[in-house]
C-alpha cells in the first residue's frame, strides 16, 4: 500500500514532522497494543511531538483530513483506550518529557505530559518532595490525567482528580487551552480541568500538567496482618476509615493472591486474607496510627500483625504487591489476565467481593483479588486462555456480572482502570440520562469526531 | 400589568404550582437581591419547588416559552448570581430541605439541595459526623455546590469540588441527570459532577446531592498568635503548609480586621497582624501539631501562642472571624461593604497582599483583609457610599488592581465567592481561549440560555 497516495494527511505530518512521523508496522502495532487482553489495532501512523505548538499542528491537519488523532502516553492502560480500531495517527508524547518548573514553596509542578510518574518521583527526591499517585505501571503522567488514574496512596492523597491543578490542552480544532492558573482552588468558571481529565483523550490532547506535590513524609511504616476470612478483612478497613485513621495505603490480597505472591516474590506469609497498609507522618503519630490499626484489626479476627518500619522491609512488602498481577499470571504460565476493575461503596465491599467469590466457586478458573479497599476498589485478574472460546466466554461472564453486581450496589463500572473499549457497554447502565449529556458534550467539543473515536462513549 | 396576559409561562407555572408561584413584589426582590453591594434585578416570578419531578416539570415549561430559570438557595451568595437581569422565574428550593439518608459506613449523606449546612450538621451531631465546608453564612448545600463554595476548613479537606460524590440536576431540557453513584472514586465517563460543580446554575439546576461526610475529630484546639507584620504571618503560613502539618483552619486578619473584631466582638487581641488556627486529630497529635506550629509561628516573629483547648473559648475565636464582615460593617456605620475575593499560589501571598495594602495606603478608604491563607486565599471588605459616585469609583479601581495582581501572579480571580455578575469581566483575562471552550459547553447543554442567563460567561 503506498501510503503517501492513499492518505493525504500523513503526507502532510510527514512535511512537518520530517523523520517524526512514521508508518514501520512494528511501531504502529506497539501503538495499538496496552497491557490488556483486548485485540491489537494498530494505527496508519505514529507521530512524535515534541511541543505543545507542534501538537496544535498536528492536530489541525487532522482535523482537516478528518483523521483520528489518539493521544499515546507509555501504552500502559488497561481497557483499549489506545487502539485504533477507525485508523488515524497515535500521537506519541513520551518526547515531552521535561519538568518545566518544580515550586517547592507552593508544592508543585508544571511539567510536559511525557514525564512518567517514576522519572518525576526521581527528580523530586533530594528536594524532600514526592507526587503520590501510583497507578503501579510507570505511567505517563499525561495518560494518568487522561484515564483519570488512582492506585494505592488514593485513600490518603486522591485520585488525578483531586491533583491535577492545570492542564494545557489542545482541542479538537487545534486551539491550545490552558485551564486553570497555579492557585489552590478556584470559583472561576467551569471546571475544565475535572472535564479533561478522565476523558481518555476524546475531548481534547491533555499536551502539559501542574500537579500538586506532598512532602515526603517524615516517617513511613507498612505491616501486614492476615484475617480467617475475608469478611474480617474488609470490616477492619470500613473501621479504620471511618474512625478516620488517616491510612496512606491500605491494600486487600485474597488468599488466592497471597499464595501467587508468596511463591513470586519468595515470602512466606500465611495464605489468607491479608491486609497490607502504610502509615505517613511523623515519627510519634505514625506509632499511634499502627497501635490504633493493631486494635481494630485484632477486634475484626486479624492475626499478629507484623511492623516493617524499615526502609528494607517496606520494599520487599510493596514489590510483592506491585508485582501481583505477574504473580498471578506465573500462577498458570501461557495464560493471559482478564484485568477489570470496580469501586463500591466501602459498606458493600464485602458483598461486592463475595458475589464474586461465589461466581469463581463454580468455576474452572483461577482469580485472585486485590484491591484497594480504602476506596471500596476491587481488582479481578481472571486467568484465560485466550484461544480457548470457552474459557474466554466464562470469564467474560464472570466478569459482566461482578460489574453490573457493582452498579446494583451503588458503585461503578470502573475505580480507576476507565472505559476504553472494554467497557464501554456498562456506560449507560451507570450513567442512565448523563451518557446524553456527555454525547452532546462530545459532539460540540469535537464535532468531526476525530479525537480518540469508538472509545468511551457508547456508538 | 396583568402578567397572566403578559407572561404565558407564568400561567402555566400557576396552574402547575398553584399557591407556590407568587409574582408579589416583596418576594420577588427579596429573590433577586444576595448579600452583595450588586444592584436588586428582582425576577418576574418566584416558584417554591418541592420535588425534582417539579424541578424537572418547571423548566420545561420555562424551555417552551424561553424563559429564564435562576436556582435560588438562600440568597447568601456575594457576586450577583440570583439577580434577574433579563427577568423570568426564580426557582426556589429552600423547600426540598429533606436529608435523605445518611450512610454512616460509607461517611456519605443523600439530601435535598434546600438543606442548609448548619441544618444537616445539626442533623448529624448525634452520630459523630460533621459536613466541613463552612463558607461563613449558612447556606444551601445545592448553592454551596453551585458555586463551587469553600471557606476556612477548606485546607484541610477541601472544597465542595472534593467533597460532593454526586448530583442529580435538572438540565435546560428538563431531563433529569444523575451524575454518579456513590462510589468514593470512578474512572467511569465525563466528570458531569465537576462539570456542574461551581457552574452557578447555568449548565442544570442542582436538585439533590450526595456529599462526604467526616467523623467529628476527637479533639480540636484552636490558638491565635500575632505578628508585627504581615509578612512574618504569610511565611509561618507558608512553611506549616509546605512541612505537611495537617491545619485544619488557617486564618490571617490584618491589624484592620482584629481592631474590628475588638471592637464588635468585644475581644482584647493585639492590633497586629494575626493568624486564627485550629487542629483536628487525636489528643496526642493535636498536641504534637500545636507544639510544630508554635515553633514555626515564633521562628517568623510570632508574639506569645495563646491555646484555647476549651469549647467555649474556641467558639468565641471562630465566632469573632464569622461575624467579621460584621464587626468590619461596623467600623463606618451606613457604609455598604464591596466585598471580594481573589486566591493566589501561597508563594506569592505576601505579594498579592501587601500590593493591595500599598493601594489602600493612599487612599481614603477603610478595607480590612482576612484571607483564608493556607490555599493562598484572601477577602478584601472595602466600606463604600454607594451613593458616593468617586468612592465607589476608587473602590472599583482598587479591586480591579487587586484581581488583575492576582492573575499576574499565577491566582485567580475568585477562590471561592464565583464570578456572577461581579467578575464576568475578567473571565477571559484568567482563561483566555477556555472561555471559548466554556461557552461551546453552555451552547451545547443550554441552547436557548434559560439558565441563569447573564452570569459567569462573558456576553
Amino acid at each position: 500500500m503506498n501510503e503517501r497516495e492513499e492518505l493525504p494527511a500523513i503526507d502532510e505530518l510527514r512535511t512537518l514532522l520530517g523523520g517524526r512521523l512514521t508508518t514501520s508496522l512494528p511501531i504502529r502495532e506497539a501503538h495499538g497494543r496496552d497491557e490488556s487482553w483486548h485485540p491489537v489495532a494498530p494505527p496508519d501512523a505514529v507521530a512524535f511531538a515534541t511541543s505543545t505548538k507542534e501538537v496544535s499542528e498536528i492536530v489541525r491537519i487532522c482535523a482537516q483530513h478528518r483523521f483520528p488523532v489518539i493521544a499515546f502516553g507509555t501504552g500502559t492502560s488497561l481497557e483499549g483506550h489506545i487502539s485504533a480500531p477507525h485508523g488515524g495517527l497515535s500521537l506519541d508524547l513520551s518526547r515531552m518529557n521535561r519538568i518545566l518548573e518544580v515550586n517547592a514553596a507552593d508544592l508543585d509542578v508544571h511539567l510536559e505530559a511525557g514525564v512518567t510518574r517514576k522519572a518525576l518521583n526521581a527528580w523530586l527526591r533530594d528536594m524532600g518532595l514526592f507526587f503520590p499517585i501510583d497507578p503501579g505501571a510507570d505511567a505517563s503522567l499525561g495518560g494518568m490525567a487522561a484515564t483519570r488514574a488512582s492506585g494505592t496512596n488514593a485513600v490518603r492523597y486522591g485520585t488525578m482528580r483531586e491533583n491535577v491543578l492545570n492542564l494545557t490542552a489542545v482541542m479538537a480544532d487545534g486551539s491550545i487551552v490552558h485551564t486553570a492558573h497555579r492557585a489552590r482552588k478556584s470559583a472561576a468558571g467551569y471546571d475544565l480541568t475535572r472535564l479533561l481529565v478522565g476523558s481518555e483523550g476524546t475531548l481534547g490532547i491533555i499536551t502539559e500538567l501542574t500537579l500538586k506535590l506532598y512532602g515526603i513524609p517524615e516517617a513511613i511504616a507498612s505491616g501486614v496482618v492476615s484475617f480467617p476470612n475475608f469478611e474480617g478483612a474488609i470490616d477492619a478497613v470500613i473501621e479504620t476509615i471511618q474512625t478516620g485513621l488517616p491510612v496512606a495505603r491500605i491494600e486487600f490480597l485474597d488468599e488466592v493472591q497471597v499464595e501467587a505472591c508468596n511463591r513470586y516474590s519468595k515470602l512466606s506469609l500465611p495464605v489468607a486474607p491479608l491486609l497490607l497498609v502504610e502509615f505517613h507522618g511523623s515519627e510519634a503519630s505514625v506509632a499511634e496510627q499502627a497501635e490504633r490499626f493493631g486494635f481494630i484489626a485484632g477486634e475484626h479476627g486479624g492475626g499478629a500483625f507484623e511492623w516493617a518500619v524499615k526502609a528494607e522491609e517496606r520494599t520487599k512488602l510493596w514489590e510483592a504487591r506491585h508485582n501481583s498481577l505477574y504473580a498471578a499470571l506465573a500462577l498458570q504460565p501461557g495464560k493471559k489476565g482478564l484485568i477489570s476493575d470496580v469501586c463500591v461503596p466501602i459498606s458493600r465491599l464485602a458483598e461486592a467481593i463475595s458475589g464474586t467469590k461465589e461466581d469463581l466457586k463454580s468455576s474452572p478458573l483461577v482469580a485472585p483479588i486485590v484491591g484497594h479497599v480504602g476506596d471500596g476498589n476491587f481488582h479481578l485478574i481472571m486467568l484465560v486462555d485466550p484461544e480457548n472460546a470457552a474459557e474466554v466466554a466464562e470469564a467474560q461472564r464472570i466478569h459482566d456480572r461482578m460489574v453490573m453486581r457493582a452498579l446494583s450496589l451503588d458503585g461503578t463500572c470502573t475505580g480507576e482502570h476507565g472505559i476504553g473499549e472494554g467497557k464501554r457497554k456498562f456506560l449507560a447502565a451507570e450513567h442512565g440520562e448523563g451518557v446524553a449529556v456527555m454525547h452532546t458534550i462530545k459532539q460540540a467539543l469535537d464535532p468531526l469526531n476525530i479525537l480518540n473515536p469508538g472509545k468511551m462513549l457508547p456508538a
